[in-house]
């Protein structure tokens, strides 16, 4: 039932569209979802795809436009003349049309909404051109369901239908006072049980009445909607005027970016990414981390070969430096995954910084206290009971040390408003590496002399 | 507006609870939407919860017992007698009961079964438990609207209004024909407008219909949402008959538990756990990440031990381990993280896993050329041209052998069914520290012998 990608079908539409078969392309293509439609174009070169994309009714043009890949929907909005472009971004629901208008500089915007024949939605675009994308403003849509107070239940059915053609979802209708006030939701199913000349005000539910502010972020909008089991949630201004909608299938977009860009953090890529990106453009985005990396490297080089004559002493000394190096760095990334995952959450939280490290802190004297000891019996196997000791002891301290610079990074980031993510990647560990290697060959230093 | 969890609000509330002060719990707690009385039953000891629990109404009970954190949940739900459990469950969405009752051994499920009054909505449960968790069927829920395609306008609105009763969410109308296969789906906006005597066949949409099938995985289930833009989607069996409906709000709190799980098997945190879990159940997590690093710790130390005489030649070798173990852990995961990704996504892949691996040799290539020339500078300062020489050609190689193997194992893993994403721990890291110390100190080996 549903539409399979296929290469033969993808090389197939290629040649039809080579010879220019419109009638194979109307049955074969225009028949699909635009969603599927999106796809099909992503797989053809942009010349291909444009030839297709004018083929289709303008009404679906615009629903493919958002469907497609970043990448090439702005190659194939580049080729669109202003009007054209205009004329798209008119059949788009408002919150999509910022989206699309925002990334332009301020006189294409102009001109683009000078071309629009719509003022209403024009007036629309402009005014959520206006909020920060990462705000429940640049989340809302203008498009949204609502009745008066006063209205009895036909005058509201006649509004709605009226109101129905520009809004694609309809999720519940709110209701606002004649000033515009939000005062409540009325959901449809109470409206398709009601009778006709019931009063609204009868009607509405406006017990716990769920907003956000145009200011609120994009995550504490998250927050509310999954927390009160919201599909879709009113937005209104500092004065509760009514001013737009966000629903659920926005804030999924958002989670999933959040999720991946987090992803992105802890794995070391700098910035998100198509898998299929060019070979440059992902080396590119990688590097900045191994530049990280490299730099610790051989920060890590200098620290060791200040110690280079315990090396030259004690060669064994070099058996564990990765074991160091390894273990500060995962109980250090252990420590700051956990303090970032409850930042993003939004947890509430009474205790403070100090008794979040206390706690890791005992976390690491717990795990640090069992590691050490399998470490003492090896390492004393590897190169004498000395060795063991210095191994030990310095994995004990490496592992406190990690699980409180882990700890205290990431909410030292977050409160300079930076993503406290950053904290689980390659930062935390290069750190811990260098750290962790001082400690281990000073207290090699130590020991070795002090049992001479 | 909007609730605000003070640690005030909850001391308060400690002592009206100590004073069996019911009406300041009624006035004060009872207005609070559910999911906020949830969160303060969250702050308050079981024997506490348990009295303001019991003090709401049964219907209310159910919601906040959805809301409430799942340690507090488990608690509460062991202190409701069978009868009083099944009470509950009646109250709840099919989807939610299943899940609750899920948790219990087949004769407490029995029980609780058998003590509900309510027989169609026991026999939706049962029907639902048969389902596995992470597929469409144990997704969905059975409460959803449908009307049959013979029926004119009128019947089918009286026919809904029976229906939404138990609908909690009304987003759309399936439409289903005789025997119950799924047709199309009418949208409430055309049933707004429609005349009363117009018949459903001439009001529906039967083109594209998207459907999920109970045996699709969740994440199948979540890309489709995803891709069509679904607020809900019937599921059907294999013979296309309509069974029940998923919500996004259902899928949204699985795609955050994957992306939460993806994110702390990236972080070495073995199971899911809320920040205030216990001291010993997050070192009891967090340990076997530790115990594999350990693992590639002590392999580690054996490699290098096996080059002991060429440490003792060349001590400046040490200098350089953590560079290249950091090296090729990070490049190991920045690999793995973008197949994980891609997975995850469900992106369509016409070429194949030979055409990945050579992709990220090639970036390997790009980055690894780069910072060798970088290091060959560096390590040549630190120790002379050969150690330079030895550290640049060692870096070159581990990073393209990390590329690989970062590419190679979640494709392995996700071709077994296990979760790509445990590649992207631990994992990956301790290997490219065992394989990057043998590439190290071999080819550091041969060149110090070639140059003499």
């Amino acid at each position: 039932m549903q539409f399979k990608l296929t290469k033969q079908f993808v090389e197939n539409l290629k040649s039809k569209i080579q010879n220019r078969d419109e009638k194979w392309i109307q049955s074969n293509v225009f028949e699909l979802h635009h969603a599927d439609i999106a796809d099909v174009l992503d797989e053809l070169t942009n010349s291909e795809a444009k030839y297709v994309y004018y083929l289709v009714d303008e009404e679906v043009q615009s629903d493919i436009l958002m469907d497609l890949q970043e990448e090439n929907r702005d190659r194939l909005i580049e080729s669109l003349s202003t009007k054209e472009l205009a004329d798209q971004i008119e059949n788009l629901d408002s919150d999509d049309a910022a989206d699309i208008l925002g990334e332009f500089p301020e006189e294409k915007i102009q001109e683009v909404i000078s071309q629009m024949d719509d003022e209403d939605a024009a007036e629309d675009i402009v005014d959520l051109l206006n909020y920060d994308e990462d705000t429940a403003g640049g989340l809302m849509q203008k498009e949204f369901l609502v009745v008066e107070l006063n209205w009895p239940v036909n005058r509201a059915i006649m509004q709605l239908r009226k109101q129905a053609e520009d809004v694609e979802r309809v999720i519940n209708i709110f209701v606002i006072d004649e000033e515009e006030h939000l005062l409540g939701v009325l959901s449809l199913k109470r409206l398709l049980i009601a009778n006709s000349s019931t009063k609204i005000a009868e009607l509405y539910n406006s017990k716990n009445i769920i907003s956000v502010k145009t200011s609120d972020s994009a995550e504490d909008v998250s927050n509310v909607m999954e927390k009160y089991d919201l599909v879709s949630v009113p937005v209104v201004d500092y004065q509760n005027k009514l001013v737009g909608r966000i629903t659920i299938d926005d804030v999924v977009e958002y989670l999933k970016e959040e999720a991946e860009k987090d992803f992105q953090l802890a794995t070391g890529i700098s910035e998100p990414m198509e898998s299929d990106a060019s070979i440059w453009r992902i080396s590119k985005a990688r590097l900045p981390w191994l530049i990280i990396g490299l730099a610790g490297g051989i920060l890590g080089a200098k620290v060791i070969s200040g110690f280079e004559t315990s090396i030259f002493a004690h060669p064994e000394l070099a058996f564990f430096i990765p074991l160091i190096t390894a273990m500060g760095g995962n109980v250090g990334v252990q420590s700051s995954a956990i303090v970032v995952q409850s930042l993003a959450r939004g947890d509430q939280n009474f205790g403070g910084i100090l008794s979040k490290i206390w706690k890791e802190t005992l976390i690491g004297i717990v795990n640090g206290l069992l590691l050490s000891l399998i470490v003492l019996g090896i390492a004393t196997i590897f190169g004498g009971f000395e060795l063991g000791l210095v191994v030990s002891i310095s994995l004990f301290t490496v592992i406190i040390v990690a699980a409180i610079f882990g700890t205290f990074i990431p909410l030292v980031l977050n409160k300079y408003n930076i993503d406290p993510a950053l904290a689980t990647g390659p930062f935390i560990t290069t750190l811990n590496d260098v750290v962790g290697l001082f400690i281990y060959f000073s207290l090699g230093l130590l020991i070795f002399s002090l049992m001479r």
